[in-house]
């Protein structure tokens, strides 16, 4: 007898994400799973985006935390549909949890989730969930040495966004090592440097968001 | 049949790391498993830690990463031994993987050795790997929700450091609402508030140091 534990996990990740992005595409919803290292600015960013988009876009969240509701708070705030998962201790979402979130949102009168995973460089990129693309954001506090550290979430990522430039004068990091390095990893990557705080760079972010959450309604 | 295969898997983790910390303390070698959030400031504090004590203690180090050679290269530098341990993916270290590095230190000769963890704030909490005490760094630039966010690391350590005190100014981060949801937490924790940049609060963290590894050799 032969016993494959770990790949037989991963096809029933698998299996239920494939049934998750046929649910998403009947309906023509755009999803996006955004990861990052903790504290790197996923719901500051969230709040931003949906803040400027929620008039034209009908947009739900799913929250990923290890534990507590501050994040599904947040987005609450904005008057969108939100719901939390508490992982309790589990390193990333998977596709099961995103099949039990979506279910309470109503797909028919949704454009566009964000699903923000919990905040971890490396394990949310190796586990598909049925989202169109993975999208993830570098804090320049981190330092330029990411992308050649943990090069999986960088080479998964069709954008990447790196966040709190504000913060630039104050650090001695190398934001065009960091731009070469995921090219090297990723070379098709669409990279935004922005700051959540300050909206500095946010808008070429938000046009490349309008363009692929319209284009797959048409 | 009953198969339980996480829990056998957790019991041969722990069964090394039982037999790793016997060694450890029959050589009276004091191990701390260093952990954070990518880019907080492990590698910088074990520099100027290093740079202050190994005249007086001998240090050896085990560099955990998914990929690359930087840090170890950082602390080779410095004319320690250092082990590299490249994960491959794998988003934690475990006592396996310790076991087959210490093994390439004189442990007759080491008084203290430190085992930076994988980048990682949720998984390295919950694999002992035979070590005295777990430590661990919070950056600043992450915000003050990080600890009531990913508990399980903030309840596993003894050691806590608050990093990047410098940014303060620049930041809109309410440091004591991180100490008191730490001592929330885990009441006993001892909390350094620190920049490993500046140097500024190190001396009390290195003092405590010497204590500890100093008593383990009596």
């Amino acid at each position: 007898m032969k016993i494959q534990v770990v790949s037989k996990i991963l096809d029933a990740n698998e299996r239920i994400a494939v049934e998750n992005k046929e649910a998403f595409d009947r309906h023509h919803v755009f999803v996006i799973n955004l990861m990052s290292s903790p504290g790197a600015g996923k719901t500051t960013l969230l709040e931003k985006t949906i803040s400027q988009l929620k008039d034209s876009i009908s947009i739900a969240v799913i929250e990923g935390d290890i534990a507590g509701v501050d994040d599904a708070m947040r987005i609450e705030a904005l008057g969108i549909p939100v719901v939390q998962i508490n992982t309790g201790g589990y390193c990333h979402l998977d596709a099961g949890m995103i099949r039990d979130a979506f279910n309470e949102f109503d797909l028919t009168k949704t454009d566009l989730i964000f699903i923000e995973n919990v905040g971890n460089l490396v394990c949310p990129a190796e586990f598909y969930m049925g989202e169109d693309i993975k999208a993830m954001i570098l804090s320049i506090t981190e330092g330029h040495d990411k992308p050649l550290k943990y090069p999986t979430m960088f080479q998964n990522s069709s954008v990447i966004l790196i966040n709190k430039i504000d913060l630039k004068p104050h650090l001695d990091v190398d934001i065009d090592k960091i731009k070469t390095d995921i090219k090297k990893l990723n070379p098709s990557a669409v990279i935004f440097e922005v700051s959540c705080k300050t909206g500095e760079g946010l808008q070429g972010w938000i046009d490349w968001l309008k363009t692929a959450s319209t284009s797959k309604r048409l």
